[in-house]
C-alpha cells in the first residue's frame, strides 16, 4: 500500500469565508469570499487562468439548495470556465476527498494548477429537514432503521468507548471547552468565543430580560447545567455537537516543478490517505474508527513519518468524542489513553499534541462539504506563522489534516510539510 | 492543454444491468448486476482484492433515494471496502467524470487497479419529482427562473440548431427510429424495440381491448401523430426524449504494467477531456455545446487522433437534439450538417460514423449517473467483436465515449482503442 505519487503537489494559497449562518447569502457569495482570500494569500500573486481544474466537495447542496452540478456553476461564477469542474460527494468528507482527487490529478500530469473548493449552505432550511438531509448520509438499509440520527450514532460511539476504557464523561466537555478557547481567537469562526464568554452572554441577557440570573461555579458548572446544555443523545449535550453552518473554503494546489512560480514558502503535501467501511452494525466495535486507522497508516507510510512526528493536526470532531476517538485513531495516543489526554490538557495549544487549533468542527462550525478544506486553511496559517492570536509556538513543521464522512464510511488524511 | 498522462491506463473489463423500472430492486441490487457481469468479462479473471479504489458516477441518490455517501455504501455491500471510494457527481455528466478521476487516480501512481461504477434509481419517485430532482441539475440563479425543465432547455437548443441551420425536425424523429433499431438489438435496453415493434404492440392492444385500431402509413406517419407521440415542448416529441429509468454499469480500470496479469485483450485509454460552462443565457449560441467541443479537442489532441480516426461513438443523446449536436461538437460532421447525416444515414449501423450502436440514452435507457460508464460498456464490446447482432463489420478499432451533464455546463470524452 505505500505508494508514491508520480509528481509532487504543493500548496501555496489558502482561503475561507466566514462561518456561521447566512440569510442573506447564497453559497456563490461565501465562495467568492473565500477565493477573494485564497488570491491575496498566493506570496508571488497567481494568474486566474493558470487554473486547469476545479475540485468542489460538497455533501449535498441537491437537498439544501435544490441546485446540484455545483461544481460547474461555482467554476463560472467566479470565471473559471471552462476548467474541468467535479463536485466530489463523500458526506462530511468531501472536501477532504476533493483535495486528495486534486492531488492525484496533478500527480497524474494532467493538470499543473488545480483549485479546491469546499462549500455548504445549510441554514436556509428549518432544522428538522437539516437532520432529515444528513441523516442520508447514513446507512438507510442497516442505520436509518435503527431511528437514528447523526447525534445519536455519536452517541453510540460515545457510549460503547467511554464503557470499554472506563472513560470519564467530563472529557467530552473538556473537548467543548479547549475548541471554544481556540474558536474564540479565530475571526472567522462561527463561535469565535470562549464557554466563559458564553456564560456571560448569559447573565447579561438575563439581566437585561429581568429573569433571574444563572449562577454558575465555573465552566464546568455551566456544561453539566441541563438548562444551559441540555441532553441532546446521552451521553452527548448541545455543547458536544458540532453546529449546522454555512461557509467556504479554497485551496490552491501546485506541482512540485511550478512551485518557485507561485512562493518561496510552499507547504507540500507529504502524504495521504482514504479509506471506507460498511455500516456502524457491521462493526466488531464502536470505540474506534477502522476507516480513520487505515487512512492514518496510509498516510504515515507515504509521507515515511509516524503519529509523533506531527507536531500538530486538525481533526474532524462532529462530535467531541469523535476528537478523542480520531486522537487515538491517529495513533496521537494510545486507544482508551485519548479521553485522558483530553481530560489532561494535552489537546490544548500548549500542550503535547496541539488538536484542532481553528476551533474545530465545534467552535469554528461545520459547513459540512467545506470543513475538510478549512482544515487545510488552518494547517496552512499555522505552518506559516500567521495564525494570529492563537498561532502555535515554534513555527511547526509538520501538520496533518483528518475528515471522515458519515459514522466512519469514509475517513481521509493528508499530512503537510513546510518547506522554508 | 496537450497533456500525456504519467501512466497508460486500459479497460480489462465491463458489465451493466439491464436498464429499465425496477420496483422491486434496489440501486444496489443493481449494482451488483452490473458488478457480476464484469468479474466474468475480464479475461484471464480477477481477485477482488486487487482493487485499490472505486469511483461511483451518482447523479442524486439524495434525492432519489434519500441515500447520500453512495460510494463507500455500495463498496460495503459489493466487500469492497476499506478501499478509497468516492462519489462524482456532475449531473449527467456523473458516471464519465468517475471514470475520468480514476484514468487519473492510476496515472498518478496512487493505484494499479480502480473499480468505475455508474448507479442511478430513478422510478421510485412520481413522475413530477423525478423531473423537479432533474431540474436541479440546471442554473436555479439564471435558467430555472425562466420556468423551464430540462426538455424546454433541449427544446430552446433544438430550435436555436433547426433555425440557425435550416434544417429539417424530421432529422429529430430519424435518431428516435434510428437508436431504437439498435436498442431493438440490445437485450439490455429499456426499450428493446424498434419503432415498428412499439407500432405493432398499440394495435395489439387497441384489438385487445376492441378500441379503434389505430393506422399508420410508417413509421414517420406514427411519430408524427400527436395522440401517439405527444409534444413534450416543441419540437420535442415523447420518442425525442429519454426515458427515466434505474440501472448501474461498471468498468474495471487497471494501469498499463499491469495489463497482461488481466487481459490479453486490453481496450486502451488513449485520450480523454473534459470542459465546463456557464448557463445557457450566457452562451453566444444555443446551436451546439461549447464545453463538448472543447473536451473533444483535448481528448483528440491527447490521443493525436482525428474525428476522422474514430470508427464509432456513444454519444450523450438526452434528446434526439443532444445526438445531432454532438455529432457536430466532435467534429464528426460539419456545423449544420449534423441533421443532414442523421436524416441521409450516416450515423447508422452501416453508416461512415455509427452512432450510440447500444440504442443510446434513448433506447438503452438513461439512469442519469450509470449513462457515461454504460457507453464504455458498449464501446468494449463492439471494440471485442462481441456486440451480437448489433456488432458493427469488420471489428472496429477506434471508439469514442461524449457524456454532458446539464445543459452542457459539464461534458467529458474518451478515447479507446483496441490494442490487440
Amino acid at each position: 500500500m505505500t505508494k508514491k505519487l508520480a509528481r509532487g503537489v504543493a500548496v501555496v494559497g489558502v482561503g475561507m469565508s466566514k462561518f456561521g449562518a447566512f440569510p442573506d447569502k447564497t453559497s456563490r457569495d461565501l465562495f467568492v469570499e473565500a477565493y477573494k482570500e485564497l488570491k491575496t494569500s498566493v506570496q508571488k500573486g497567481f494568474d486566474p487562468n493558470d487554473i486547469e481544474a476545479f475540485y468542489m466537495g460538497n455533501f449535498s447542496s441537491d437537498q439544501f439548495e435544490r441546485q446540484s452540478h455545483l461544481a460547474p456553476i461555482v467554476a463560472s461564477w467566479i470565471g473559471l470556465s471552462p476548467v474541468a469542474s467535479v463536485r466530489i460527494e463523500d458526506a462530511c468528507a468531501s472536501g477532504g476527498v476533493a483535495l486528495r482527487q486534486a492531488v492525484l490529478g496533478i500527480a497524474s500530469g494532467q493538470y499543473d494548477v488545480v483549485l479546491v473548493g469546499g462549500l455548504e449552505k445549510m441554514t436556509d432550511l428549518p432544522g428538522a429537514q437539516v437532520t432529515d438531509a444528513l441523516a442520508s448520509a447514513a446507512d438507510t438499509m442497516f442505520e436509518i432503521p435503527a431511528g437514528f440520527t447523526f447525534p445519536g450514532f455519536y452517541a453510540a460511539m460515545a457510549t460503547a468507548y467511554m464503557n470499554e476504557h472506563n472513560g470519564d464523561l467530563d472529557a467530552l466537555l473538556k473537548v467543548g471547552i479547549k475548541n471554544h478557547v481556540n474558536g474564540a481567537l479565530n475571526e472567522k469562526a462561527q463561535f469565535n468565543q470562549t464557554i466563559p464568554d458564553v456564560m456571560a452572554g448569559k447573565v447579561a441577557k438575563a439581566i437585561q430580560k429581568g429573569l433571574p440570573v444563572p449562577e454558575w461555579k465555573d465552566e464546568m458548572d455551566f456544561l453539566r447545567d441541563p438548562k444551559a446544555n441540555p441532553m441532546i443523545a446521552w451521553p452527548l449535550r448541545l455543547f458536544d455537537c458540532s453546529p449546522v453552518s454555512d461557509g467556504g473554503a479554497a485551496v490552491l494546489l501546485v506541482a512540485e516543478d511550478l512551485v518557485a512560480k507561485y512562493t518561496d514558502q510552499p507547504i507540500f503535501v507529504i502524504g495521504e490517505g482514504q479509506a471506507s467501511d460498511g455500516s456502524l452494525p457491521e462493526r466488531a466495535s464502536l470505540s474506534h474508527v477502522p476507516s480513520a486507522v487505515a487512512a492514518g497508516e496510509q498516510a504515515y507510510a507515504m509521507a515515511g513519518k509516524t503519529p509523533a512526528d506531527i507536531d500538530f493536526a486538525e481533526v474532524h470532531d462532529c462530535f467531541t468524542i469523535a476528537e478523542i476517538m480520531a486522537s487515538e485513531d491517529l495513533g496521537f495516543f494510545k486507544p482508551g489513553e485519548g479521553w485522558k489526554a483530553a481530560m489532561d490538557g494535552k489537546t490544548a495549544r500548549d500542550g503535547e499534541k496541539p488538536i484542532n487549533t481553528s476551533g474545530g468542527l465545534k467552535a469554528k462550525g461545520h459547513p459540512v462539504g467545506a470543513s475538510g478544506v478549512a482544515q487545510v486553511v488552518e494547517v496552512w496559517k499555522q505552518l506559516h506563522g500567521t495564525a494570529g492570536a492563537r498561532q502555535l509556538p515554534g513555527t511547526p513543521r509538520i501538520g496533518l489534516t483528518h475528515n471522515v464522512g458519515g459514522t466512519g464510511q469514509t475517513s481521509v488524511v493528508h499530512i503537510f510539510e513546510r518547506r522554508f
